[in-house]
């Protein structure tokens, strides 16, 4: 008999925050404005820039960290750039968009990172490395030292049917003030919100919001792209976020657009139409804790019968 | 890069169909009726029966049996019964509603199905076991001699919160002819399907439609009902099915209704409203080995990275 309510089994699967350790070196290194940062507790606003993307690389750097400033100013502490935000979205394009890693697109999202004091998920880039070419995702840049320059490289397992963003393992901690941890985000390319296991190895690491930045089509869009999120929430009870670049119907390849972020209870907390936008909302963490505890499938999972297993650390 | 559909990798996941093994003292079981089963090439219907569920339990087995009778004329292949269908919604009615497994109702079941020369999926009903009671998959009763009597029982771990339906492993073989496999269909019970693994393990055992008998509420009904089913869907490249108890608002427990069935692409097929009714689908298997093909995602798993085991065989 499913669906009463569990009432008095609370569901303790969050996890305690944890300082980040920072070194003496590290903590000298705090820019000034870290003292803007007020104390969160629990909550704190996320942003996605659907970027309109262009064909000058150059024009898609300078607006897409102009709306990062935007966002910033609107409040928001982490904010992600939507898939392949600095090219037109297509194989064909790369060996005329890749850069190295790092490079002049990373440059200028740690910039602006830091400039605005705030958590800067980098959507992803067409990279070149040793001669190929990869969708990469430049990690998440900020003003915290110890996380400046993390990238995460994305591998093409199936040249042949064109490249597929795949994600590892990824955490980031993000930071409310200098020693308290804010909340732990899982980071997916795109394709790998179809991968169920990889947000169900989020969600035991601890992860309370899940981002991928994104471009599905104008098929899958409207077929999975709400779907997707909605049940990794609430198969997860975490927070799901998507960014994907603004829609251009003149492009070889039209995203759908329709950035979006759904609660652990499987709403749509907020969501883009097609066009050139910031989407806004504010994650609660405590509203983790309530659903896992009012719906507590974390503990009552049957560890006996199936498990879902991290291969690597 | 995510959307682009894959065109060249063919996901040959669907188990080829075996035949189901026949010795020659069940062959000479067979009934008559058998010969007019046709062969049918990948695709067969299946009904849902949404009974409104009254307090007198002979009333519903009747009733039960009548809709299962008019689905198999509308040549209806494999039925199911809702969660609960004998007995009022409610660990208090438990008691007085519950009997043995081999019993009353497992018997009527049993009947109707050979009458019919369909596989019937019984639901649940209230189940006594050496004093304890327990809400019990009474399994799949057929007039095929291997599958019948095959019951389901469901243990219930968490008393003092009340129970839960609990699926473990549960196979059933389908037959579209007494030498070939029709399908594999995973069961749960309602709050299973919450369960992602349990979905996971069955598509892994080659299940290609999930059943789950259940009865949501009004709160969690439209928050997850239908999310919940076509996530596991998507997810799994799977038809999945849900069978409610209709709603009666007077009831104690008011059951959401909605018995729906869900494509693999995720698509709605067929839904209820809140009255009784049958609702019936068309599954066809084709779609399934078309979707996996389409969307190669049980291929490009990182099995290298995570993997859903199964504890139990």
């Amino acid at each position: 008999m499913g669906e009463r309510e569990a009432s008095n089994s609370c569901v303790d699967f969050t996890p305690a925050p944890t300082p980040i350790s920072q070194s003496s070196s590290e903590a000298e290194t705090s820019p000034a404005s870290e003292v803007q940062w007020r104390p969160v507790v629990g909550s704190f606003r996320l942003a996605l820039i659907q970027l309109q993307v262009s064909s000058i690389k150059s024009d898609n750097l300078t607006r897409a960290c102009g709306l990062v400033r935007k966002a910033a100013a609107q409040g928001a502490k982490i904010v992600s750039l939507p898939e392949c935000f600095n090219s037109p979205y297509g194989t064909n394009y790369f060996p005329e968009y890749a850069e190295k890693i790092p490079g002049e697109s990373t440059q200028k999202l740690s910039e602006v990172a830091k400039e605005c004091s705030i958590y800067l998920i980098g959507g992803s880039i067409p990279e070149e490395d040793s001669g190929k070419l990869y969708n990469t995702h430049p990690g998440t840049v900020s003003y915290i030292p110890q996380f400046a320059d993390y990238f995460f490289k994305i591998d093409s397992p199936r040249p042949k049917t064109n490249f597929y963003a795949w994600a590892t393992k990824f955490q980031l901690h993000c930071m409310c003030a200098p020693k308290c941890a804010y909340c732990r985000v899982g980071l997916g390319i795109c394709y790998d919100i179809r991968f169920a296991e990889l947000a169900q190895v989020y969600a035991q690491r601890g992860c309370q919001l899940l981002v991928y930045p994104g471009a599905f089509n104008l098929t899958t869009g409207p077929a999975h792209w709400e779907l997707l999120q909605r049940g990794r929430a609430v198969d997860n009870q975490v927070y799901v976020a998507t960014a994907s670049p603004a829609r251009d119907d003149k492009a070889s390849y039209v995203a759908w657009g329709h950035s979006t972020v759904v609660s652990p209870w499987g709403e749509v907390l907020a969501k883009a139409g097609t066009e050139e936008t910031i989407v806004y909302s504010d994650i609660d963490l405590e509203k983790v804790a309530e659903i896992r505890q009012q719906i507590p499938i974390f503990s009552q999972k049957r560890s006996d019968l199936y498990a879902v297993e991290a291969k690597k650390p």
